[in-house]
């Protein structure tokens, strides 16, 4: 069992990376090979927009106990298509197999003026999306599974 | 015709610009003035809390395909008032004149907690706006028309 | 009374501090005490990913106008539990003494793909927070309450 705690690190922004994914790519294997190509091995989502479609989005029920179980989250699967009103979210090394993990939260917009989203685990460019990340210099923080909520979470090395 | 293309860029984050916007601030000429006094060309909204009223946004239909048509795009036009609970975007300038085009999705919330937003058109400051504009140091990106999608996309030039 | 009037800085991006917060943290007094203890008098959310519950906030009513009133302002409590999907926001010390002032916004994600939020008054950490903090450096910009909209704003002193 990993044993996740609080932290505060005092770190550093560094480079930024400039990106435009196009229509029918896919956001997470964009952003992992932005990653993996760049050589940026921990980074926050600056400044996204743009649209999607084709998005798997999950949320927690109301009243859901730690430790949190699989019937406890609603996935839910929308064909779209939508404008991406906000995207939030940070990549980090796995502390398994230094893999980016990427940890994502889409607010999306519907033709109705309603709002949509949740933790995103899949979704695809429609027309455009502009992505400015920032890299974090003089972390040493990775991702690693919690046994309490059973996802990926922040861990201090 | 325009060709746009997917681009990553290795950029730097320059000078930050915050500014606090007063009531019947219009917002977009206001980030004009910010973005054309202060001499940016390329910014990001790091930040931005206030509220807002006489609201233009514009979403999608679902199932909307490529390229867009007029009709698939749904305008809603909203007098509020709002809290404004996230805005993001950006601004280019244009590959034609090079004046700023400003790229800006807001979320807002209404007082039975349910939540709207689109691509905003349009919007006036009600109680005060605080935003943290980032400057994009290093960056040859503009923006220019997509013959696909109707909108102005970002081009490497 | 104190006059606010609009105002643009020119600052910088200082410091960033990364910071994971646990199950049953007050988000409020989680940020003051990273505040506090690092130092930091300014700053902004530049991320913030996570879950919330027990949450508190506030919006205005539709046609409120300047001055608000207490009873334009509709405050919802909500146990939860919520996918935290936005938290856009800043702290600047209070006029009056030199206390840090949060202002948040945070948008929450809900079991039905809905999503509510609003100005936030309280909230407490679900599973896991991971909050990127941007300090402002250059800035003698501070809080003082709005004899207009009744709240804190920023104020160039």
């Amino acid at each position: 069992m990993t044993l996740h705690k609080a932290f505060i690190e005092e770190i550093k922004l560094g480079g930024v990376i400039l990106s435009r994914l196009m229509p029918d790519d896919d956001l997470f294997t964009s952003l992992k090979k932005i990653a993996k190509n760049h050589g940026i091995e921990r980074g926050i989502i600056l400044s996204a927009i743009g649209s999607l479609k084709d998005v798997v989005f999950v949320n927690v029920r109301p009243h859901t106990g730690i430790p949190v179980k699989t019937e406890d989250m609603i996935e839910i699967e929308e064909a779209g298509t939508f404008e991406l009103l906000s995207l939030e979210g940070n990549f980090f090394p796995s502390q398994e197999d230094g893999e980016p993990v990427i940890h994502l939260h889409a607010i999306l917009g519907t033709s109705s003026g309603a709002v949509t989203g949740g933790h995103l685990l899949k979704a695809t460019i429609f027309t455009t999306a502009e992505i400015i990340l920032g890299t974090l210099a003089g972390s040493s923080v990775c991702k690693a599974k919690s046994d309490v909520t059973k996802r990926m979470e922040l861990l201090k090395g």
